[in-house]
């Protein structure tokens, strides 16, 4: 396992094997700038890049401005062979024994210009958002959910084996970790309100938590021109964790026949650091479907991948905070392999019409839950809709959240020492205007 | 009625009215930049405020840098009061007795660098967009849609009355009048085949139209605190024509549960110039709804709006143009007055969430239909799902569309020489990849 000549926690998420791309402001210069994560520190790329720092990797002379930009976007679209290229540089400046101990680890003064400890910096969203789609490719949620309401017999729609089931979303109100949410008002129909024909105004009573994974797209394609399913994974950046907060009384009103929308668009949380695929690679896993003989074969060929190993292999858990709680209670634990469909399946689908994909689109998972209690990623799931609530310590019980509430998403692979995590995807909720 | 110097014909939807804003380019000078459409000409924007256009207008001075700008953002970003000031100050500059002759009525080189012939001017998507949403608030499509697909008992869903429906859409694809549409493929439920049970692959052969207005956003709202619907309008920038293209077999087998995806995302056709709403103001008309007694008042209050006039009366149709007939014809006509909700309802229904729109963002009105055939604003309404199809001369016949085919959509409102009008929206179908 390597090994940094900076003193890194084992526990860490960001160990020297994952070095994950984020954009930070500190007090003392409040302009946005690309870094990475590593241990306890944020290594500023603008600060690192001004003093030398990239002075012996030849092949990024040229592109040098993009880490003076105030978001990821131009980095991104160099391509994964660049990205591929610097984050291995940059674990070589940061290891034990670094070929280039003069770059960094015995250069005091650049370490002081460009290691800033994670707890001062203020992060941001890592890249400007074109597009975003949320997909449904969580097989036992859509099962879940499917049973809840319409049954075990129907639980699946015909459609869910064939495609990646997925709806534009809003891209606007994506909002990164530690950014408080906004309890939204909107439509519900009171359905067990005596003489009440018509839908009520309110805050919303189900305000619920969606966990998933979600993909930042690297380089995109021309209109009109699809990216073939071989070559999906080449137009992926990376993943960050997300939180799709959810109104689940405001969405069975309005859902019909157009899908969600304002149960939807009023907050999406990720989390700060984009994990590059070179850092997931060694935890590549299969996912839920390729596995039963001939699942593979019954997909059309255009989502039909070489590699079955597609997802990976990654440690996800929400914890769940009160005031009434005297700690933090983990309340769901799973893993990232619970996707029927991958990343690059999903982009395969949605640009099969043509569809033009841009640097910074965002593509959710859909909501990853695993296939017993403990392990589901909504409340929706949990209290099978508001009917049996959540029992945690000190007599704590939640339908779905309240007031207050914060919920923390967190996921890691790999092994202690060698940690390739994303930090936490953190929200807490304000109380709706107007109360 | 107001004259202009320049020699405008009567039925030019760019009379001295109008004055709407684009972004244009030319063979002499590739880089994009705004202008309005006066007549047959483009009055470039940068070219006149860079010969001193604007000096009569002293509180534009310091904002002149928006019209050297690629897209209109930053103007739209100013707000609906300096958009008025813009708007009449470049009609009093183009008016017959015009109090600044020297400006560009006599100032031979002005009028030579500024003044351009629209036929060889390049249009381009006026507004950078951030999110495009879509909305189905024509009345009539959406329960001619319903009468198709549920029967005239349940044409209506049971929320179409209490809110403007409405999805995100696909703010990638979002393209300007004139730019070639590549037919979609995508997976499709082929249920007459014998024996077939799953979906097949291939280009849709229910290819459609949906007539649209569209709205775009000049200033926004912060994330969590809502537009209400007294204050929507100052939101707006000005409206454009859309045509949602759209794939009826692949909209049939995706939608379920989240609505229209891959059945949308590969095109949506804008008219390149924005009527401001000023312009659009002596055309104020009630929309469908209010007409009806207490309509008003049984909406939520969020809902309700002061004045009751807040659609427009403007002119659409639809023509048709293929190789085999000898003459665009015109298969559509109706009215914008055909919504259920107006543009302010839906932006305050939109952010009531707390969900924030930024300058560029893009609400479609939803497929405009009239209450009769001959003024239906889609082929799936016009030929009932493919059951009867559009006769046009020479015994051309249409169920959705071929290759080749284009359509053009027109709007205009006002009389003759005082036209508002919109410019083509138009589209051509180009075959399937893979063919
Ligand atoms: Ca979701
Ligand atoms: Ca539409
Ligand atoms: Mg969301
Ligand atoms: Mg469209
Ligand atoms: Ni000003």
């Amino acid at each position: 396992m390597m090994q940094s000549w900076l003193s890194i926690s084992p526990t860490s998420p960001f160990s020297i094997a994952n070095i994950p791309f984020g954009i930070v402001s500190t007090c003392e210069d409040a302009t946005p700038r690309p870094a990475v994560a590593i241990g306890d520190f944020a290594l500023d790329l603008s600060a690192f890049a001004a003093g030398g720092g990239f002075s012996q990797l030849p092949s990024i002379q040229e592109h040098l401005s993009v880490f003076s930009r105030t978001t990821l976007n131009d980095f991104a679209a160099l391509g994964r062979p660049v990205h591929k290229e610097a984050r291995s540089y940059l674990q070589k400046v940061l290891q034990e024994d670094t070929p280039y101990p003069s770059i960094l680890k015995s250069n005091v003064s650049l370490r002081e210009s460009a290691l800033v400890r994670l707890e001062s910096v203020q992060s941001h969203l890592p890249l400007q958002i074109g597009d975003y789609t949320d997909f449904y490719a969580g097989l036992n949620h859509a099962y879940n959910v499917g049973v809840l309401f319409r049954g075990p017999d129907n639980a699946l729609q015909p459609n869910y084996k064939h495609l990646p089931v997925g709806y534009h979303g809003r891209a606007s109100s994506v909002i990164v970790s530690g950014t408080p949410v906004r309890r939204p008002r909107g439509q519900v129909l009171q359905t067990h309100v005596a003489g009440s024909t018509g839908p009520i105004f309110g805050p919303t009573k189900k305000l619920d938590i969606e966990l998933e994974l979600a993909a930042f797209v690297c380089t995109g394609n021309t209109l009109g021109d699809p990216i073939s399913i071989d070559k999906a994974e080449e137009h992926i950046f990376g993943l960050v964790l997300m939180n799709d907060w959810s109104a689940r009384d405001i969405q069975a009103w309005e859902y019909v026949p157009l899908g969600p929308f304002n149960s939807k668009n009023f907050a999406t949380t990720i989390s700060p650091w984009v994990v590059l695929l070179d850092a997931l690679e060694p935890f590549r896993a299969e996912n839920l479907w390729p596995g039963e003989t001939g699942a593979q074969e019954s997909l059309l060929p255009y989502l039909q991948q070489q590699r079955l190993d597609s997802v990976y292999d990654i440690d996800l858990e929400v914890e769940f905070r009160t005031a009434g709680l005297d700690e933090p209670t983990v309340i769901t634990r799973t893993s990232a392999r619970n996707l029927l469909y991958s990343f690059p399946q999903m982009l395969a689908h949605h640009s099969v019409t043509g569809c033009n994909m841009n640097t910074g689109d965002l593509l959710g998972s859909g909501t990853i839950s695993g296939d017993a209690p403990g392990k589901l990623g909504s409340f929706l799931e949990q209290t099978k809709n508001g009917k049996e609530p959540v029992k945690l310590p000190n007599g704590v019980e939640r339908f779905f959240l309240q007031d207050g509430d914060e919920i923390v998403i967190r996921g890691v692979a790999g092994e202690k020492g060698g940690h390739v995590g994303f930090g936490d995807c953190r929200g807490v909720i304000l109380p709706a205007h107007g109360k």
